[in-house]
């Protein structure tokens, strides 16, 4: 972190950095023009991306990686591939095959255990169509779009501020491209992530953008709406959604999950399930689909009581946290302790900070490098419009740094709209240090006159009176006084003259022990195909000297297969220790692979290096004889020890479940000389 | 299965059955019309419900069952409930509260270990969003459909069949109905099952059939596909389908699996996800929804060698089977061992046979009851197109006997389909036994006459020629033996006239020692929501003499939290031991639930058996005295011993794995003889 030969390299970016930086706080502290400050802070954000991508090109901790070689392998050993290839594929869709799917299916294994179970937390599992009031409600049918234009000729649609990026850098390396025409496309660059619809639609007109694929005019820019559209039931009339996210299924039960926990605050959720974005180019693999497994938390509290009982359990994780601040003055990353960001006021409150320290520790433990993780805050200018304190998890990886878990305080934004669009009452009671005086104001109906005066419509009135506010009865009380008439309109539109005689206000005292408040929500989202993606980056590796031979290096606990069973040749005699060792595996539940073919030993031990198997047990001629022992050997260091036969599913258990380290077997058992490399 | 008394009483409904029986089996034989042949097939089906219903109704072992009383615990403690309550709802969808995942994820977490694990299974994660041209093929877009009518008014949807039957029941039921109009009405009910969108229709403008809400008229019926439709991408032209079965995803990456397996049959993939139905009219609860988790098996084989090599293993099995011939005679279901089953033939296969009883004993194992367990043979009328022979395990309810899951040879229709819609060949290659010698027959180009007389065409043409097949080639030879030409006729429509100068045919012969074939496939399919539903069900129980004090019987291995721990009351010298009890069991990766609230111990320890919550330990005042013990108490028996706390979790962790059962503690330990009912 400061090597001063590239600090000093870094340093007038940085400086670059803190200037803009200095002159959008400036801007926002005079009260300039939004429009101003939008074009700031995309010039901001410009300098800072200059600055990143000359740390990262300088950083000595990271290797070369050859995307191509790791896709090629994933895609060869069925990690994952393209949905419906055979038709032609669809982009932005992937099917996880068999490693695939065991790796998924062990880190979500492990996340249930790390948080659900570690934490208590109630876990749920809702629908994944969702009717349209409800996504109206968390703001998605309004807000969830990104623009795009299509070709009038042939429909085909392009995001819009990607094209015109595009256009704009293919302008200005046009030969006759002037030095003026060359500074307007890079100002409007710049300023593209702050523009809006009419301001780009402008851009459009004047350099008279066309379609890149056909040179077709295009349309207007169009509000396209990120969501996957259905309709619920056979009548047409029912619309719905794929949801964009499975938060809002926890938000719509608060109810039942408030009485679950007997009424009481905090308490945390969790879901894990599929959502959906009808992405409009979907790109880069895994990080960017149309379909995606998300595991979520929304942590239910008190306003007021942010703090977090086991919060000194985590205080002294060091973290690489990335503050808003830093990133405006052009600084790095820092390391602390979460204890101090805390303490400091950098994190918002020790729920938050709780989280944070959790998803760092549940991070490392799958495999995601130290070094190549980071915790982003956003700046006030990127927070969604319900955040109030937020840091993204980002790990890097080829793509740049890539964000793999938000950690957000929501606030009460979710639960104020639904309470608001379905008026049920999404509260939690909070018991008063002492118990309050209250007044009371309601409105008597005298109801033998309203009943002579108003016959069959008395029932209305009373159930209207019913319904009247605190300032409502007040201003009854005053027109009563004031005018000796009250006018009372129902829902109906009628409208009733009430006079003293018939209606009176009664003013009485409460004694309340409870305060009604909406909670605030510390939400945690994990995108799982992203943090996978990362996972399998941070961990492809080719052995030195062998650039043929790639691995990944993932922990046993989320390898898709925890061990090899790899008879010597396809000698009979071996068979029978071969199902032995298979069904012994079986019964310790830990997943194997038996390769019983012609292969040499070095080949298939490359084949399960491939597909990360951490540990290999070979029957050998020597397994014949007795004491019956195998090897073992382990896949990241290539070393072998030579084990019981009756001990090594032991080994192997402890291995995996991570109470035995490799250099533990090491000790105990002796090393297996035999290279691979004279077996090849 | 044998009372005297009952079995009297069955016969002559038996003797019914089996007398329609016999008339379609002479129907058949005789080649009679299809429409005769359905019509008398739907009176098969009725008389056997009649038979089935009386029998149900006969039978000693079903107890007394209160779905109104089961519901309403499933809903207090929020198991599942209707999904977006607090927006109305939405019929046919349901969230999982936390109970309800959790007993949810424990069927799966065991399934897998069950299936995949156990069977070195394949499990693959396929997309969800299906492009319209692959269901195409499989059949769902032409054929996965029900019948409907609109009230033209409201655009209310009726789903046909049902809609017909109520309103002739009704009219039949009306003081003025003669017995002619009576009659007429029961056989049309009988004959609905068999009768198509004509006949329906008729059926409709016959008896001026209106809309049940309205009175209004309805519209024609309308064929309803049961697919949920969307777009995928911007553009609005691609269109897809949410998924209806997991199944297709595993046939599109057929090629890719078998490739994963080293190219060798068998072997067996899985898939556990969510797959929609838009049914008409959702109803009966968890039993016939919108959205639902389904695990399936492609269990993939030589269509020529369906034994299976466990199959010994599971011979001795016992299994109540329902035969397609003992449905057709008015028998009743029988108890045989598969081994018999598979060898009389009554199962067609050991694949089939084998699959068959481990479905059995996973259906045992997670709490379904053996005697509200049988497997139903489909009748060849009823079998889907694909099948050639299909099982139901169907678990007794209160809704009947429920399809949980279904166990098809699907034999290689779906393969089939796909090949033949996308070109690509999804063959497996079989040694043959001896290497053969075929004869290979290919037209030779004579280059240089091609070329000098066809010019820039020559290539058009020696590509064409490579394409033609062997029946094509013979008829080439013979052409130009006899005519001395042959006309080609390209792609583009351009025709060419072949002289012997520019083309030759050639004969060889090949040794092959493999042959393509199209793999059979053998699919268990599970429906989790139904199997969930019938095991809630038949595990619902209220103590002896208190009808409110009701629980689950749910073994420990799928109960949703396996303990309790529960304080006397809220004296503050009992913290710290429910917190050190409360880490181990979380160390011991148990789930639990602490409820310190304030109501009475047996209050709460009856609600923690509504929760099925198997195991609950004490802490009370002979806690805090050495050496510190606990009580530990079984929800079935309610009995209670009293265990070291230092013992208490492996105890309960053996017992929650089946290691240990609880009569084994009652020898172990001493009985706490301090009842419940004192401590209220």
């Amino acid at each position: 972190m400061s090597n001063p030969e590239i600090e000093e390299q870094l340093a007038p970016l940085r400086a670059a950095v803190q200037e803009q930086g200095n002159l959008v706080r400036e801007l926002k502290a005079n009260g300039a023009a939004e429009i101003d400050v939008k074009k700031a802070v995309a010039e901001l954000k410009l300098r800072k991306k200059v600055l990143e991508d000359k740390e990262l090109e300088l950083t000595p901790t990271v290797v070369t990686f050859d995307r191509s070689k790791m896709e090629d392998l994933l895609k060869r050993r069925f990690f994952y591939d393209q949905s419906f290839a055979i038709y032609g594929g669809i982009t932005g869709q992937y099917d996880f095959g068999p490693m695939g799917c065991a790796l998924k299916s062990n880190i979500l294994s492990l996340w249930r255990q790390f948080f659900s179970l570690e934490e208590q937390m109630l876990e749920v599992d809702c629908s994944i169509l969702t009717p349209e009031p409800v996504l109206k409600a968390s703001g998605h049918v309004d807000r969830f779009a990104d623009l795009m234009v299509k070709d009038v000729k042939t429909g085909e649609c392009f995001r819009l501020d990607h094209l015109i990026k595009n256009a704009l850098e293919k302008l200005s390396r046009e030969k006759n491209a002037t030095a003026e025409l060359k500074a307007e496309c890079e100002d409007i660059c710049i300023k593209l992530d702050g523009m809006n619809k009419q301001e780009m639609a402008d851009v459009l007109t004047k350099y008279q953008i066309k379609s890149p694929l056909t040179g077709n005019d295009l349309t207007e820019p169009i509000e396209f709406n990120l969501m996957f559209a259905t309709q619920i039931g056979p009548t047409g009339l029912v619309k719905g959604f794929l949801r964009p996210e499975t938060a809002q299924g926890i938000f719509v039960n608060f109810k039942r999950l408030l009485e679950f926990n007997q009424g009481k605050l905090p308490f945390a959720v969790a879901q894990i399930g599929n959502s959906f974005r009808n992405e409009i180019s979907p790109r880069s693999g895994l990080i960017r689909v149309r379909e995606f497994t998300m595991a979520e938390i929304e942590h239910f509290c008190d306003p007021t009581q942010k703090d977090h009982p086991k919060f000194e359990l985590i205080a002294e994780t060091e973290m690489t946290l990335y503050s808003a601040c830093n990133q405006m003055d052009g600084k790095s990353a820092q390391k602390i302790r979460i204890g101090d960001a805390v303490k400091s006021g950098l994190v918002a409150n020790e729920t938050l900070g709780y989280y944070m320290a959790r998803i760092h520790q549940f991070l490392l433990t799958i495999g995601i490098k130290p070094e190549c993780l980071r915790f982003r805050q956003h700046m006030s200018n990127e927070m969604a419009h319900y955040a109030c304190d937020c840091w993204d998890a980002e790990c890097l990886t080829s793509y740049g740094w890539v964000e793999c878990v938000g950690c957000a305080d929501r606030s009460a934004y979710d639960l104020s709209q639904h309470m608001a669009a379905t008026g049920v009452r999404l509260v939690a009671e909070k018991r008063l240090p002492a118990p309050k005086t209250v007044e009371v104001s309601e409105i008597v109906p005298n109801k033998q006159t309203l009943g002579k005066t108003f016959k069959k419509d008395a029932k209305a009135i009373t159930d209207a009176l019913a319904k009247l506010s605190l300032d409502d009865v007040k201003s009854v009380e005053q027109q009563l006084n004031e005018a000796k008439e009250y006018t009372l309109k129902t829902g109906e539109g009628a409208e009733f003259k009430l006079t003293p005689d018939t209606i009176s206000v009664k003013h009485s005292t409460k004694t309340v022990h409870v305060e009604e408040i909406i909670p605030s929500v510390v939400e945690p989202s994990f995108g799982i195909g992203r943090i996978m993606y990362a996972l399998l980056e941070q961990n492809f590796m080719c052995r030195d000297g062998d650039e043929q031979r790639c691995y990944f290096t993932l922990p046993s606990v989320v390898a898709p297969l925890k061990c090899s069973i790899l008879p010597l040749s396809n000698n009979a005699e071996f068979q029978p220790y071969t199902r032995q060792l298979s069904s012994a595996l079986t019964k310790a539940e830990l997943s194997h692979k038996v390769d019983d073919s012609s292969g040499s030993i070095g080949r298939r031990y490359a084949r399960t290096d491939e597909i990360a198997i951490p540990f290999g047990i070979t029957v050998d001629f020597d397994t014949l004889k007795e004491p019956h022992t195998v090897t073992l050997r382990d896949r990241n260091s290539m070393k072998q020890v030579r084990v019981d036969i009756n001990e090594v599913i032991d080994v192997v258990k402890d291995l995996s479940t991570g109470k035995m380290q490799w250099s533990q077997v090491l000790e105990k058992y002796p090393l297996f000389e035999q290279q691979e490399a004279t077996t090849k």
